[in-house]
């Protein structure tokens, strides 16, 4: 069924995270198993998506988390979201569950339903080939699950263009769940802007400026890979389950050890920045150059915190995780795990199908992607995710469980940028990447970015008092705002130019203020869903970890201070408008947003 | 002692407003006397007063108001706040008192302070032309309480120009205290802008475009009045003390009555709107033209709601107050309260020194002014406004004193305007014209202005549901950030232009969500000042009047639903963050703005 929207709507909710957590508050009852028919899988565009200026080809996709429980999504760059708004469409919401193993055809106005018993088991890129056989075009975009997301991993992912993962929070499950294992999309449409010659100019200035702005600059090098020797050298990568925050195999599996094996770049829809690596080598595995190549989370997820320095390793982890369609984060951070729980005893050969899993057996990390995948062995234990795993195992594993709300953290040291940590607590779908405000706004934005938001004051990586908070919290309109706009962050478009963006598609005549206020919005739609689903204040919390000292390295000893850290995160409560007893926000905030309708839902 | 101020600090509190909050939170004591030499006077400008655009030529002058005993300030136009600016200052901090009648006499960087014992007892007019006279310049600025002012009149205000009245809070009562008659002001330097072409071109596009935009265009017409039949003709003009909204006599005292004795048309430093009307008759009265003439509160203080449809005894009475240095707004609602007590028999001619004091009465209002300005007979009980003379009298009295917290309501009726009564009920100074978004917000700049604010649904005059609030709420934001700028609202720039002002006269890469915070900021200094003076919420409220029937007129029956009105007041409150069982702002709003120090003062 196509539904039209209205303007007001879509002003209201933008798109991607606002869309998602609309139709999940508005559509999805109270309570629906993640894994039932009764969740919807929603795919989301934002505003901007798919206009000719970079930054625009992404997508988001989400639905009620199977790994969390509460609110999830991903976000993905590539090609397949603005294919999408070019068949015309903003958003695709699917419900219920095929019969059988099916994958949907959009060719711009025509959908089709189409058997996808042949594609069952398939790697992803075989998938896509067989799809683009099928369908006698191969620049067809293809979003898909892989054989783990068949499975129902609960930190399955969506691959798109193959080297694209909307990762997190298991939606890849949900995809696997509904006998979904594709949606190729061909669009021909020509988006209607608002004022097209405004936006040519934005473009052009990005062309023309990107490569002098620091983080794009990087980027382009390295992908997001280029900080990892820099954190290292912090003492901040995280590294054998965030036992340390400096290992020291690092330049062998760093940003300059992965472009040895570079064969080119790759970028999304209208982006000149080309972040995406492409490697590939032939010995001791061949790796597929059709697979990309990993990210700065992939690598510290399948080296460090592994404790693996192994580049070939690493490069076939990535490669085995965009084939099989596992999030790399929470596949990396499950292995640590259970790496953890073998050195200390928890876990013992017998557990592990003989493997001696100790930290740095950089095989026993490729065999047990496989063994998750496939749903097999101690895999069939992991794929539930670290949190349902330790609960299995007991034993005092839950120890060695690095999640928030049961989702694994990222590769950010809570330790060494307690707003991060801050963040991975207050965000909506447990620890996550995308959620705030990166710590490199912290270093180099202050003076100039952040005082469009009157933070005034520099703040340190290390603070964590009320002008760290606010940061984070405006930081987090912000950043909450691009969830909806659907627009790559890393592209560091100044503050006015990305309003300038959004006046130049909608013809809104939008503010930084409206913006925030969109970020907001968003903030308190999720925060409520999370409520709603029985999410409880007390899940508000770090592992126990990042209350004891790092043991090594330039931060040795740095902890997280408890009592600063709940005195933040009531700061953060107050400033955000939650109710420091339940956790919710309260009905005033709902009603300043406009959106005192989600208390009904 | 002259001070300097960092570029932080201005950032933080901007000026106007923001500076008098903050230096009253830090500087005068919990509890002082109003009128006593603890209080402190202080002359602001903002960041943008006296640069070459229009609208700025502009100050405020604020204290602990004895008139409400809370926040108190007053913001006026002309030419003195430019000029004090071109004399090197951004604000005058009056403090303790003068042994003996004294005035200020500030050429550039040599500041003096002189007697005034010749000037003491001097209309305003001639206290002007005596300093000129002395100083050897016309060209000086003249800002200067009037007899009133000396007399500790309550609600006496402080004149520049002559014609341009920093009304309200009885201001000028606390510079009588001080026995500062005058602060002269010559200013020859220049001052630095960040982009002075910026500024240039913003000021040509408003003398290119100001009559297109329908305020602007009124106001370079009619003057502030240029609405009085309108809002009659819609039955809301306040007439015989809020009784009634529609007056008979109105087209008598109308803006086209008015005109008929125009001399011609002033404005203030760099503004070609010019919005002053100048005035003048010879006959029964004469009325001097120096004085100007009536603005729209003016217009209906000293007619409708004394039920006096004589236009040449408006422009005498307004002549009168200008000589006198009162508040017109107060000084016709506390004549109104008079002269309702009489008609209900609670005051006799016994009381009144013999006037026959109905509705009506014009020769009444033009010989209570007198009284009140010297204190004098019945005038004595006066100057100390409604709500004191009300307790004085006794007998019930109360019931028509028109006030929020102890300040006259201005001329907009609330029963027509619900939105403005509630923010005559939350602001800071009591019931202020100033303080919130005017009406004809509502009417004209919905679908183009509001939307920058995110507010969307267009709301109607009659309306106080959440959207109503929200709007409110965003509104006093930005009215309030207007009130730090000290730049003229009535200008009506777009809100980018605001934005735009503020970037090229300062460099700050500020943005609309900065401003609405500075606003928000400014409201939480105001309110917290208040609730630490003593206030209690059980003060926000309106007078019973509003939640009776409007008596006759196009609005006949309209009331205010109480249970309508008190819940709009909650969600005020929750919006603004605000507790609702003490009133006071939470902690968390005071942290996310960064001004939690005022909680220790």
């Amino acid at each position: 069924m196509i539904e039209e929207t209205d303007e007001s709507f879509c002003r209201r909710y933008f798109g991607g995270r606002g869309f998602i957590s609309y139709f999940l508050l508005k559509e999805v009852p109270r309570g629906a198993e993640p894994l039932g028919p009764e969740n919807k899988l929603i795919f989301a565009t934002g505003p901007v998506t798919g206009v000719p200026v970079p930054g625009s080809g992404r997508n988001s996709v989400g639905a009620k988390s199977p790994l969390t429980n509460i609110y999830g999504d991903g976000e993905v760059g590539g090609y397949w979201g603005a294919e999408f708004k070019h068949a015309g469409y903003d958003a695709l919401i699917v419900e219920g569950k095929a019969e059988k193993p099916v994958y949907l055809w959009i060719d711009d106005d025509k959908v089709q339903i189409k058997d996808a018993g042949h594609l069952w088991g398939k790697p992803t890129k075989e998938c896509q080939e067989l799809i683009h056989e099928e369908l006698g075009n191969n620049n067809i975009r293809v979003a898909q699950i892989g054989p783990a997301g068949e499975k129902m991993v609960r930190f399955a992912c969506i691959i798109n263009d193959l080297g694209y993962a909307c990762g997190r929070c298991g939606i890849g499950a949900v995809m696997g769940s509904k006998n979904l294992r594709a949606v190729a999309v061909r669009g021909r449409q020509k988006i209607r802007v608002a004022d097209p010659e405004g936006l040519s100019s934005i473009a052009k200035w990005y062309r023309d400026n990107f490569k002098n702005i620091g983080w794009p600059r990087m980027l382009h090098s390295h992908g997001t890979a280029a900080r990892f020797i820099d954190i290292n050298r912090h003492g901040g990568l995280p590294t054998r389950n965030f036992q340390t925050g400096l290992f020291e195999g690092a330049e062998k599996v760093s940003q300059d050890a992965i472009v040895t094996a570079l064969k080119g770049r790759r970028g999304c829809y209208a982006c000149p920045v080309k972040c995406k690596l492409i490697v590939s080598i032939d010995k001791p595995y061949r790796v597929d150059p059709a697979y990309g190549g990993p990210e700065y989370e992939t690598e510290a997820a399948l080296s460090s915190v592994c404790g693996i320095d192994n580049l070939e390793v690493l490069l076939k982890a990535s490669e085995l995780c965009n084939a099989y369609g596992l999030d790399t984060i929470s596949t990396g951070v499950t292995i640590a795990f259970a790496m953890e729980c073998f050195e200390r005893g928890i876990l013992s050969e017998g557990d592990t199908d003989g493997i001696r899993l100790n930290f740095g057996n950089a095989e026993g990390m490729l065999r047990l992607i496989h063994l998750i995948a496939r749903r097999e062995g101690l895999g069939n234990l992991l794929a539930e995710g670290t949190a349902r795993a330790a609960e299995s195992i007991g034993k005092g594993a839950e120890e060695f469980a690095m999640h928030v709300k049961k989702q694994e953290i990222p590769l950010s040291e809570p330790r060494w940028k307690p707003g991060t940590g801050l963040g991975y607590v207050v965000a909506p779908q447990g620890a996550d990447h995308n959620d705030n405000i990166h710590d490199i706004w912290y270093e180099t934005a202050i003076v100039n970015e952040l005082n469009n938001f009157g933070v005034f004051e520099p703040v340190s990586v290390n603070d964590l008092g009320v002008n760290k908070v606010r940061l984070l919290y405006y930081g987090s309109m912000w950043k909450q705002m691009q969830n909806c706009l659907v627009l790559c962050w890393m592209t560091s478009y100044p503050v006015q130019k990305i309003v300038d963006i959004v006046r130049a598609t909608t013809g809104w005549p939008t503010s930084v203020f409206e913006l925030m206020k969109m970020g907001e919005r968003c903030i308190q739609m999720c925060r409520y869903y999370d409520i709603r689903e029985g999410m409880s204040k007390g899940e508000d919390k770090l592992p126990e970890r990042f209350f004891t000292p790092i043991e090594s390295g330039p931060l040795k000893g740095y902890k997280l201070d408890r009592i600063v850290f709940e005195k933040a995160k009531n700061i953060y409560y107050d400033m955000a408008g939650w109710d420091r007893t339940t956790g919710a926000p309260t009905i005033g905030k709902l009603q300043e947003l406009g959106i005192e309708w989600i208390a009904d839902t």
